[in-house]
């Protein structure tokens, strides 16, 4: 989830020598040419081919029996390729529903935590609270997922023009709409950059013809005044009005002119900017029409509701050579169960408790993930006030408080009620949170985002829902951080004997659906592959 | 609909002045004093106050009876407004259908246009396609009619990283992905402001914090290196995968390097940035669910069908002093009615061409507007290899092609079918498409889209369905550049003796819906301010 940046030296040498003799077209083609270039026809799903009962036509073989344990995404994804090829699988999920993570909350929904607090969320009917995943990008294999089950999406509103901006730190005593933030700070960096370049401080990077083009493409990304006004930003409709242009003669009240640009950088609105131009994060994003475990949901039904147990909290794992025994606590009870196969679909730090006979590398490696916290609430309002008031219809705004993240809701725009995320954090900001009672947390989720949203913050609340995710039984946290290329992370992509591991933890998209599902596709991949080479 | 930056130079210099000495906090709450800063409390709802049946007790008198030319968006709001006090209105519409340019297209509907060619659209039942407007942005009074109305709303997908840029007058021979084109502008963009201000070219306009804040800005928004690094951008995950991150050590295939700077510049793709920041354009944007057409459906219903006179083509407009009388043409038979008053919400072009005895000074003002020509194609094809393909789930590419802009649908994701605007172009290119048979508009549109695309822009077509908006019947244009502030166009804002003008050609959001409701709200205020003074 990190922007990290990569050195190609050789390539990117040669393609300059291309691209400066041949302008863009060569360069393009050059590139296109070398497989670089964004191709029309480049497919970008993964190479993955589910298991088919006809492999096994003409070998004799057939599909063995597995247990998969843990039915979250990966888990259950796990036994629904498998079961493609007739393969005889069984989930022990040691939660009371499957989705692990991907957890959506409704009304009469119970959870009980780890420090045996019980919450019933009490939201309306129709208002849902993602407290796990909430959204998904355009190339990831999980929109694959969707579109196979039949699960409807919708856009999630990831990034909104007019969702607020609030860094208290830095001294703000209102929050300002990102149209404006972004005006302001494109505006000024478009003077500087056209000043510096007009003055000719960057003649040593720019040619004649660089130089015009760059020059005319600030005064179109700032909206900044030509060299006859030494290219000064004052200004611009893009920042908003506090009344929009109407009828006759009505031009609208543009918001004001900016703060000047010494008093835009300190602010400091400019670092959320380039969230949305993540690979990960960029709009489009998507979600499930109905609530993100739509997808578990309709994973659980392909694979079978009667190969799913719930509530069997694994005990032990024991590879016998020939066959893997695996003990689980079920209503009080222990019960066995023998299979060819076991794919262990649990966080790595739980997995890492479960007694096993497969060896001390094995549990340690699954200890050495770092786990991150990270929680969530969802806060029930009468009525939807930041449409009504604040013209905001979906989207994100960003604070430097401890709440972090406030989401707007991507469905029933318009409706009765709704639901807004009050709080979306991590690590410290988590653990503050998830160490107060859900009374407390609300109260703490309120009491800072009145400062942006005003008294109906506070006044329209009907209920509210909490989850912390490090307080959460059986999970005990949101994500990992995996040591990349250690010996211990690379030990678990292998089996261990007869015990194939899969999760997000296993991928390098740690913490989002498409990291479970394509490491569960590669556990499906190798045990088939060995079950079919006999 | 342009970016016009206002300069108000008083506010400025004293606020700058505040500014300098009191940081952003004091800025901002200064600003809000002077009303210009964003306030979560401030209300953005125009101050129409609609006519109530309430407004006429003690008054003896009621609602009087009017007659409404057009029933486009203006005209049907005339109507629905009025209606709320009980005034008697009658709809003369001379389309076969309500809504004027707010047309959306389904299988069945049969258009015949200004040179007798008829098109008869044979799209599949869920497919349509908007020919009109196609979107509204959040602050927009077409989201009350919306909410008011009960037209449910989705997301209109007005932008997307992963859709095409592609300008071919720039050499380019492939197109480039939105997020890869931004990576590499707004890189190299802040590469070289680092790097003018690191060497002090800009020490004159910057303090020592500014320009440490202003470093560490660029580094997060241009994904650049750092000082040793000499600030220089040399490629980010941000311009996207070939092979995006998978399972195990699949850390993925980064799409390669940038081209060099000066190809990023000659490439132009910079050039559309600035759209997305547009006060009317920025995301979030909406669309009726279901075509753009619910509006005007559903404020016919609630006028009343047996108000509104379909076919009804106006022929003459006389204000006898007491009354006013219209005739119309109906089924080949003139009729005539009379009405207290009359709002002519039809396009000014047209009402200038209706006999009248209003002055020669309002025929010659509602010839004054310039007309624009724009055009669309609705392309049907029997797979969305857009989605599944090229993993594009709505957005618009654009182009430097005859063709301008490419929508993909915002509705109907993961179908089996759907619907790709294969043009949106306006002016000299829209008359190249409208002087084409609606056949050849198809293959024009399809022979350029293929070189974005791919072949199967041509081999999965359906079905298609052009629109040429200035050729068509009774509108005879896209929409009208007013000349604001002269006496012709003040001259429409006031009532010719009876008769009052309404649409969003007496607004300052021409050719969006937002102007014609904000335009018939203000015709209503002052009819009704009228008859309430008696």
């Amino acid at each position: 989830m990190s922007d990290q940046t990569q050195s190609m030296v050789s390539r990117r040498g040669f393609l300059r020598a291309v691209g400066v003799s041949g302008g863009a077209g060569a360069m393009l083609a050059t590139m296109g040419a070398m497989g670089l270039a964004p191709s029309a026809a480049a497919s970008v799903t993964p190479a993955f081919r589910a298991p088919e009962r006809s492999d096994f036509t003409l070998t004799g073989r057939s599909g063995a029996k597995v247990v998969v344990l843990g039915g979250g995404i990966a888990g259950l994804t796990t036994a629904y390729e498998l079961g493609k090829a007739g393969y005889d699988c069984t989930i022990l999920e040691a939660r009371h529903r499957v989705g692990g993570r991907n957890l959506t909350i409704r009304g009469g929904d119970v959870e009980t935590d780890l420090d045996g607090r019980i919450q019933r969320a009490s939201f309306s009917d129709g208002v849902y609270f993602n407290a796990g995943p909430g959204r998904i990008a355009q190339w990831m294999v999980t929109m694959d997922y969707c579109r196979e089950l039949g699960v409807p999406i919708e856009v999630f509103t990831n990034q909104n023009a007019d969702a607020w901006i609030y860094n208290e730190s830095a001294g703000m005593t209102e929050p300002v709409r990102y149209r404006t933030a972004k005006a302001d700070v494109y505006g000024y960096v478009s003077e500087l950059l056209a000043k510096a370049t007009d003055q000719g401080a960057l003649d040593s990077r720019l040619t004649t013809e660089d130089r015009d083009r760059l020059l005319s493409f600030l005064q179109s990304f700032g909206a900044i005044g030509g060299r006859a006004g030494d290219w000064a930003y004052t200004g611009t409709n893009r920042r908003g009005f506090s009344g929009y242009p109407g009828a006759g003669n009505d031009v609208g009240s543009l918001l004001g002119t900016p703060p000047p640009l010494s008093d835009v950088f300190a602010s400091n609105v400019g670092r959320y900017f380039s969230f949305e131009f993540g690979y990960d994060q960029a709009m489009l994003m998507f979600q499930p029409v109905g609530g993100m475990d739509q997808i578990p949901r309709a994973l659980a039904k392909a694979v079978g509701q009667h190969r799913i147990r719930l509530n069997a909290e694994v005990t032990a794992v024991t590879d016998r050579g020939s066959r893997v025994e695996v003990t689980y606590r079920q209503g009080g009870r222990q019960s066995q169960i023998t299979a060819d196969y076991c794919v262990a679909a649990l966080p790595p730090h739980l997995m890492a408790r479960v007694p096993h006979n497969l060896g001390a590398g094995v549990t340690a490696a699954l200890a050495d993930f770092p786990v991150t916290a990270s929680g969530k609430i969802g806060l029930e309002y009468r009525s939807r006030w930041w449409e009504t008031d604040q013209r905001i219809y979906g989207g994100i705004t960003e604070t430097d408080l401890d709440l972090s993240h406030i989401w707007y809701p991507s469905y029933g725009f318009h409706g009765k009620r709704g639901l807004v995320v009050g709080y979306y954090n991590t690590g410290a900001n988590a653990r503050t949170y998830s160490g107060l009672t859900p009374e407390q947390r609300s109260e703490r989720a309120i009491s800072q985002g009145v400062k942006i949203h005003g008294d109906k913050y506070r006044s329209e609340l009907v209920t509210s829902y909490s989850h912390a995710w490090d307080r959460t039984r059986y999970i005990e946290g949101a994500w990992t951080s995996p040591r990349y290329g250690t010996p211990g992370y690379n030990l678990l992509l292998q089996p261990a004997g007869r015990v194939y591991f899969a999760g997000d933890w296993l991928s390098h998209e740690v913490a989002w659906q498409h990291g479970a599902f394509v490491a569960a596709r590669s556990a499906v991949s190798a045990l088939h592959q060995r079950v079919m080479a006999g």
